[in-house]
């Protein structure tokens, strides 16, 4: 494999001096470019985007042409594994994702398939072989996994949810049964971030979107506590090198002592955190990545670059610090004013380091 | 008017001794009842029901007949100010709250109606003067209203939203606009909560339900400083004693301290917040209210109160703290969960007083 030619991204998470800011946006290669709406209406339907290889590989560099992202993250969907699992994902127009299966009890868990990452999501494996030869060293590649209290949200309520009434009953009512859902799960996500790894995945980000759903007593138990035991499962290194796994529970800055003693290199922080704050409290243990609100990208070019300025300075001098946004970039937005926020971090970040 | 017969729910939010910890729930009089069904589908649609001051005192009235709840609350939709002001709420079958006129211009803005709460919202003082009669001294009514920033969401979107690209688009590009219209909004709700108190409210809520979706830095600006000054707008005593304020800002945890600032004598808190740790923060300021998650309801009623008994412990002795959920009970959740919640704080608490 080539040397890497842009690495502040892998520093960064380190915590290693860097000469700017890294940059790169959750949902980067998405609906809001239009070269990736033409190539996902040339593939046929979501799924079948992620499963071609080429189509995946192509749709994971068009942010990379237009922007100077420091890194690149794979193209693929965050509910592979429950599809693999036997649950059979499909997507309504319109209305997200949508399982043919769910898991309700034990005699559903006892018909899921076995699960061998490398063999029954060869097609991960394949595209971030394809992405790392087309980036050939310029920046990282980033894999990534949902949670496993992610995964189960969708595998109980069989799509997206707004109270998450059956897998909280289910958590609650029927611990025994969501322990060894999560377990399984917590197995099949390790493996599955492994095997990126293995195929070429520099960094890995597990995104907990829903852990900030539960309360502050259930966090632990039902989500933290599997990411905690999928760190530890996964290889430190790769290719020589350090691979950095970064956490994001959406809506758990309240806790973040303990997602930043999970044992992950980098907290991701959602909007709703002072970054000042958060280093100050867990600085010392972890980077921390993102956090402007999506919805300023709404906003004039003038006040995305304010925004991105306050967060620069809020966070402060030094190391350890990966600009993002705080949640996945909308559709919406237009391409324009994703350049003025990647051009404002590349501009005024230089002063802090 | 009847002296209260019960009055712990004040005495709570005064933090003034209590024999046992007050409860009361967001949404009690609500779909999860067969009699309120009943009732709905007698008045026609939800804003009829609301209109009606008979059947809407008779909604309020249900849960009490049920469950020995320590307060009502008016029966009233968060949006009747923006109705008042011409915006013409209605509701699409199983889509939310939706406004034929939305606010996103000067234009709009001066197209709003005057509003003088007891003249525009008579139907509100109605219903409370109605309550209060068939109260007849039994326990406290509380009054409510939307924040500011709330109603600005459906104004400004013309109904709910997922990401409330409109709203924050104009917070963060057009501020002026948005402090127009978040003053106008500031001064009808102070209006509003104050004809409330006027006509028999004991206490007020203001429920900032989307308060959470601003940034740490836009929170302030956006929504606390004018829920703060609605405040200081309201009268502090009616009947001959004080009239608590409630402020609960939705994935407001962050934010303790400023919003304990506010002048409330309550800060509400949802199911993500610890509250010891908040107790620790803000509890020599203010009184709590909280936090069981809704879907807690959903377990069976041991596991409810194994949840009720972990929030008293949380907690811990002594006055200061209201029982609530951490947000509205869902409509699928059975009337039998709910008496065995209510059960479980009255049964329990007075260990801790």
């Amino acid at each position: 494999m080539a040397t890497l030619a842009n690495d502040r991204f892998l520093r960064a998470l380190m915590r290693e001096p860097v000469d700017r800011t890294p940059i790169w946006m959750m949902r980067q290669a998405g609906r809001y470019l239009p070269e990736y709406r033409a190539t996902r209406a040339q593939a046929g339907s979501f799924l079948d985007l992620c499963k071609n290889t080429e189509l995946a590989c192509e749709v994971t560099m068009q942010p990379l042409r237009r922007y100077p992202m420091d890194a690149a993250i794979l193209f693929s969907d965050i509910l592979t594994i429950p599809d693999a699992l036997g649950l059979g994902l499909y997507f309504e127009e319109g209305e997200g994702p949508r399982f043919r299966k769910t898991v309700r009890s034990e005699a559903d868990l006892d018909q899921l398939n076995a699960f061998v990452a490398a063999d029954d999501l060869s097609y991960v494996m394949d595209a971030v072989t394809a992405i790392r030869r087309e980036l050939n060293g310029s920046i990282p590649l980033i894999g990534f996994s949902g949670s496993p209290w992610t995964l189960a949200t969708y595998m109980v309520e069989g799509g997206s949810s707004k109270d998450f009434a059956r897998v909280k009953a289910m958590a609650y009512d029927q611990p025994q049964l969501m322990h060894r859902l999560l377990s399984l799960l917590a197995d099949a996500v390790a493996d599955y971030l492994s095997a990126q790894i293995k195929a070429g995945a520099q960094a890995v980000q597990i995104f907990d979107t829903w852990g900030g759903s539960l309360s502050a007593s259930a966090y632990p138990e039902f989500s933290l506590q599997y990411m905690t035991q999928i760190i530890r499962q996964l290889p430190r290194e790769s290719e020589g090198r350090v691979v950095p796994v970064i956490v994001f529970t959406k809506n758990g800055g309240q806790w973040l002592p303990s997602i930043a003693a999970s044992g992950a290199d980098c907290v991701g922080l959602d909007w709703t955190t002072d970054i000042a704050a958060a280093r100050q409290q867990i600085g010392e243990q972890v980077a921390l990545q993102g956090n402007m609100d999506p919805a300023i990208l709404y906003a004039s070019p003038s006040r995305i670059r304010d925004e991105v300025a306050a967060i620069l300075r809020s966070y402060g001098r030094g190391s350890g610090h990966i600009f993002n946004l705080g949640h996945g970039v909308t559709p919406g937005v237009n391409p324009d004013h994703v350049k003025a926020f990647v051009d404002a971090v590349v501009e005024l970040s230089p002063a802090y380091h």
